[in-house]
């Protein structure tokens, strides 16, 4: 399961039934879970002096698609899933069944919950403090340098279920409260409140997000977590209907 | 002509005067024309339960520049031309003289025409259908998902010669008609007639594209045909100056 | 310091104590400075026949990360830093001190000065002027075509000290002068003049970039030089300190 062009480190612990593609490189202190993949062309556990700790942890039955880079010193849970040619750096905390689209670019230093989604290339800036159950959409940029360039660090937090469309910057510090949407193509300077809409450059409160409709329903499209279930398990399912009523 | 790295399946069919690139793997059920060349560090024909068909199809006279990653499932025609990192998913049928360019990710499911450019870092999301001669421009994001998440899939649709420009996002469902010029970052909410500019965030419409000159000379830059003619072949340029008078 | 499975051309100059990684390949006419690492899966002095020039010079002192692709044609000075994966085209002459983030893609045919960083996935177009300690942050697009597609190319200036945030796009022939600020998320359709910022799409005049404070402390964050060391040789802040008052 391991090909024989790959360069593993003996200083790498690997699980069981792990499968580590063609030309991918594993680095000292990287420790892999049982039933993981590691496709082609991949470098896990790549050095760095910013890293606490050297260790890089990925949980057990996860996937890394090709061309993906992992620094050492951050921890993923299980059931993570990524496309290909992500980037990411160290000092990530990150929960289980994240999912990180093609060409993500996770600059380190940040926390992340369970059930996290995001799209392709997403910029998650440092600082970052990120929910549980969170939705990005490609091309969303979270900053958190408020007088670039500076050495202040103040970074962007999503809370719980709240869903950021398509190549919307959020600027430092702003927080999106939990169940909140921001729509596609937003400029977001400051916080959004919970439940409620904001879209625009720079973004405004449009309305609750109770108020759009399934276009094929008339029905509330929010909370998503009624009527989105692909991917989860059938005890979190549960759990939303007795939350949402689905 | 094929690098001894290179990692080829006994399942592919390779056509003649083919030059596969170093550290490149071609997968099972690849079909690749005559003349073609796919650079180094590629992953051609890469494995997917989405795909119906397991078979990918990479015309004749075509060129996949290195770090790119396409899925089984789709079919190119001849003369396909990418650039850097492409990745471009399953169940894509695309004609003849496509050019993709660095970074571009096309997430499947799409239907696009025969001479269509993309430049850099081109998103192009499920459902989408793309006409003859379009030019889409860097950043540009096509959606899908009009109360995201959620499992409905309203693909955008770009008729013949639209233009759109750098880091504009089209909402679901819009249709951009034919000979539409797209201005860059504009978020399109509604759908652009023909032979039309619209710009903005929202984007609204500004006038007809033929009111815009030349940089150089007091003459229409639009319908584009009738001065922009690199890389085309004389046929359609015959054809181009009989319908638009280059 | 040269990997076993790096593939060199006997027609490239590799400098003293230059470490070379694994499955990258160097090419004819490429000339590496001492001291220089270039790391995995690289491919440096990419063929191409727009170069003029068939050389590629990296300086003494650089680093470059996972997975780029250099072209041939273009010269860059000593202590270049990239991130992974960029794509750096012919005809680019830049001077020391370079740094390019995760992702950009550099078209070629452009001027860079000293001391210039671009952060993740910025987009440089042909015929960009960008002068010395200049800041571009993650995904903005410098464009040069003014009615596309055509074969006008008319490149954006960027001056001195000149920082501009992130997802930005400046449109062709604009010059945005030394020591200005592009807010995050513009359009910028005309020229931005010194020490101002612009904001918003369109992009307006705002107010000085004086009158923008540091967030902890009642002083003014620009000009940036003041505060702002991070990288920097001591002779250069020792100039900042004369020329701003640090």
């Amino acid at each position: 399961m391991i090909h024989n062009t790959a360069i593993i480190s003996n200083k790498a612990s690997i699980g069981n039934n792990v499968t580590i593609g063609a030309y991918t490189s594993i680095n000292d202190y990287v420790e892999i879970g049982d039933n993981t993949v590691i496709e082609n062309y991949c470098e896990i556990g790549y050095a760095t002096p910013l890293a606490e700790n050297k260790k890089l942890v990925i949980g057990a039955n996860s996937h890394i698609r090709s061309h993906s880079v992992f620094y050492q010193g951050s921890i993923f849970g299980d059931n993570l899933v990524t496309g290909h040619r992500v980037t990411i750096r160290e000092k990530i905390k990150a929960g289980s069944n994240l999912q990180i689209g093609t060409l993500c670019d996770f600059q380190g230093d940040c926390v992340i919950g369970d059930f996290v989604r995001t799209h392709s290339n997403v910029h998650i800036g440092k600082e970052s403090k990120i929910g549980n159950y969170v939705f990005i959409f490609p091309y969303v940029v979270l900053t958190n340098d408020p007088h670039p360039p500076s050495d202040t660090l103040l970074g962007v937090t999503i809370e719980d279920y709240a869903v950021i469309a398509t190549m919307s910057v959020i600027l430092p510090g702003v927080i999106i409260h939990e169940h909140a949407l921001v729509g596609a193509h937003s400029l977001v300077k400051s916080d959004v409140p919970p439940k409620m809409v904001v879209a625009g450059n720079p973004a405004k409160v449009i309305c609750e997000t109770a108020k759009i409709k399934l276009s094929n329903l008339n029905e509330s499209a929010y909370p998503w977590p009624k009527h989105f279930h692909r991917g989860y398990p059938e005890s979190i399912i549960a759990q939303w209907e007795k939350e949402f009523g689905c």
